[in-house]
């Protein structure tokens, strides 16, 4: 979405006589004069510190939209799922059309309740953010995700303030994107864009099963 | 995510003596039996009616994501952008590693400030319409991306009864993503997942401008 896109959609429908035409040209000719200025006002470009929290769907799926447009501007994309264990997932079988352009680590071994045991899940964590260390050392990765890495900050999986400086100190032009619900409010706090997924309606809550293709 | 991943995270951390780590198994897998049992009274399969809203970024991005998970899965997808322009975005440059498995439409001339024309917007909103049609018809097509359509049927350029109607009859195994802020009542009505995309920090307030790779 641009700026634009993120603003003001307050006006009112019209109807089509040649008075309302022009007066939806002036109209659209100012608030053009108003975009052009807050466009041309942003003039900082970095590399973006960004957070998809909330109870709602697609914050990993959003991450996968980032990295889909990153891969079109032919940058190298690093991923690495702390949490979900090595599922054969739609996204993984569709990033292998990018070949090693993508780097993909699925090192969690799936949700607590899976493993049942809190000394592996605190172990994989941690193998997981030293993977996501490299990643975001190599200079010829442009975005790494860090898939569900608030799940392993919210249960003290992985040292908040550690993960939180090194976030900070990521070089100038590296894109990160952290999700997971219950994002910590230091890492919020870090972040350039934070995004609440919130749930307004679920299917699930109809009987309607996690299916191939939308939830994997 | 599955249907798991968007449930319990209400616990408490831990610290690692044998009786805390035995109280963790023992309370995951009483979890695990919760979960698995949520899952198997889970038994509908359809395609879903999605609508990703509100005024955070990610409702077109997380709809590129469900097109990678889609594709990842041998599937079809159509795109039809009803508002933005002909830009050269990095998800439409990506796509192309997909071929004729991805049918893109941007049949939108930009923002209506852009235009400044509103008999043309009006004119290009009703003809991305007939085009989506002709998509959703397609049987080799699983899933529609809508994109924008909010913003056409919030100033009525299309008729927001018959769009619903025609979404509501679509045929049962076939997937629409309809995007953009303010989604009209009825639409939320007849949809299967709505989610609600909220700002809880934006770095163009901080001056950063879109930039590419991230925002297009």
């Amino acid at each position: 979405m641009t700026d634009a896109s993120e603003t003001d959609k307050t006006d009112t429908p019209e109807t089509h006589t040649p008075d309302e035409a022009e007066r939806h040209r002036a109209k659209m000719e100012r608030r053009k004069a108003v975009q052009d200025a807050e466009v041309a006002a942003k003039t900082i470009e970095k590399g973006l510190l960004i957070v998809h929290t909330g109870p709602g769907k697609g914050k990993t799926t959003a991450a996968l939209g980032l990295m889909l447009r990153a891969l079109g501007r032919g940058w190298r994309v690093g991923v690495v799922q702390f949490i979900k264990g090595g599922w054969d997932t739609g996204e993984r079988r569709a990033v292998a059309a990018f070949g090693d352009r993508v780097v993909w680590h699925t090192l969690g071994e799936g949700f607590t309740w899976e493993t049942q045991d809190k000394a592996r899940d605190v172990a994989a964590c941690r193998h997981a953010w030293e993977v996501a260390q490299r990643l975001m050392a190599d200079a010829s990765i442009r975005l790494v995700i860090l898939d569900e890495a608030n799940i392993a900050l919210r249960y003290d999986y992985l040292d908040l303030a550690q993960v939180v400086e090194t976030l900070r100190a990521r070089r100038p032009d590296l894109h990160v994107v952290v999700t997971g619900r219950n994002a910590k409010a230091p890492l919020i706090e870090a972040a350039d864009l934070v995004v609440e997924m919130g749930s307004l309606k679920h299917h699930f809550a109809a009987g309607v099963k996690a299916q191939e293709g939308i939830e994997f």
